[in-house]
């Protein structure tokens, strides 16, 4: 039997893992930030991660069907109306579109979601899953990949912007404000988590919940490599370079 | 408005389907079948496999409670017989494991679902999911893809016992019954889809749902490609080469 961890030993824990597999340390995601993309690859990515960007308010969504109290609702709706945006601000989504706009890509190709890999779909569709049939800690747990996202957006918006001359700033309006907000999010997951696993099976659940996460978003950058860039085998269907793009 | 197909044209758009996108074309089955991948490919072919092979009577399971009569469930209630066995025959999963064995891996590493590549679980677990989600017509029609496995059986049976010196016909057991089964119920499924799809969205429904399926069989073998034939890059976690081995 294991036994339960302090505080800072679980949080050093959590970290580890974001250390050891986040998708910072992906071969695509290095490639992306060094400037050493085509702007074909650069497409592929927007079209596939908009499939990802477009379902992270339905995850959210089942996530606060599960919270009991109002405070707790507060909290997490606010992910979902920085998502989807208000009257007066766009959400994430749409800037996600601004993304692909600013690629090339046709708005409404991009929408249909018709072109990105079904890799892409099964990973996503994962994640949506988890946090449906896991237990609430462990679906709050898989959000915890935020933690890690703060620096490595810096790092890719600054890379995008110094070697791809098609990426204006606007194209990276998305990542503007996503910094403030993933640190308050995952501020908030991690004092839930670290407060709610009581016992060793609960934080090795979390530990768990974490680690399935960072594969969620190593599988997407793998399916890229994979059919994009080597062996460069696109599956029956999905996009191919030169289709999609806006008149 | 698309107008309803004969039952002619139906069958064969449902054909079609296969002939463009069953995975006996994807080129990790092109290689299996003829002698060029490794021990170790194989190995990593049979491992994941089997998470796929475990999770077949779960799914079937799934559409066996959403069939409303005794005579449709006792026609479905064969696959789960088939796949979990009987006192006195093995069923699917065991000779699978057999064939794990056969290539050299521990049974228990393999049971266990450890090493097992995240994109293998992703499509896997897609495929439990969207017998859950869809409609019934819908997931009775992923199980069409049995159209097509009775030939690439034979064609992989044989291939793999001529050239591969690892290879024994008990490791392959498993491949015996199943195209006289897989004949039964593709019969059985195609026969239903045929009878039940009265609209022309229903027969489009139906294409759609055996394109998916043929997604989630592709998708397996991309990422068995990816991780150990080219590039060769096993994400974090996943199987490698030597591990999980046979005493």
């Amino acid at each position: 039997m294991t036994a339960m961890m302090g505080r800072d030993d679980f949080v050093a824990a959590l970290r580890q893992i974001g250390a050891e597999r986040y998708h910072h340390l992906h071969p695509f995601q290095k490639r992306l930030e060094s400037g050493q993309l085509t702007r074909e690859q650069v497409q592929a990515w927007a079209l596939n991660r908009y499939y990802y960007q477009s379902m992270i308010p339905v995850k959210d969504s089942l996530i606060l069907a599960r919270l009991t109290t109002s405070e707790l609702r507060r909290e997490w709706r606010q992910r979902i109306i920085d998502h989807d945006g208000t009257d007066t601000e766009r959400g994430g989504i749409e800037k996600w579109i601004a993304l692909t706009d600013g690629v090339g890509l046709d708005r409404a190709y991009v929408e249909s979601g018709e072109g990105i890999l079904p890799a892409t779909r099964f990973a996503v569709d994962a994640y949506v899953h988890f946090v449906h049939e896991r237990s609430l800690l462990e679906a709050i747990a898989s959000s915890l990949t935020e933690l890690f996202s703060p620096q490595v957006i810096g790092t890719r918006v600054r890379g995008m912007l110094e070697h791809y001359d098609f990426i204006a700033p606007e194209t990276l309006a998305y990542f503007d404000k996503r910094p403030v907000q993933a640190k308050r999010d995952s501020d908030f997951a991690l004092d839930y988590c670290v407060t709610h696993a009581r016992r060793a099976e609960e934080q090795k659940a979390v530990l768990n919940a974490l680690r399935f996460k960072c594969q969620v978003l190593w599988a997407q950058l793998d399916a890229l490599w994979y059919s994009y860039v080597e062996p460069a085998m696109v599956p029956p269907d999905a996009w191919r370079p030169g289709e999609g793009l806006a008149a």
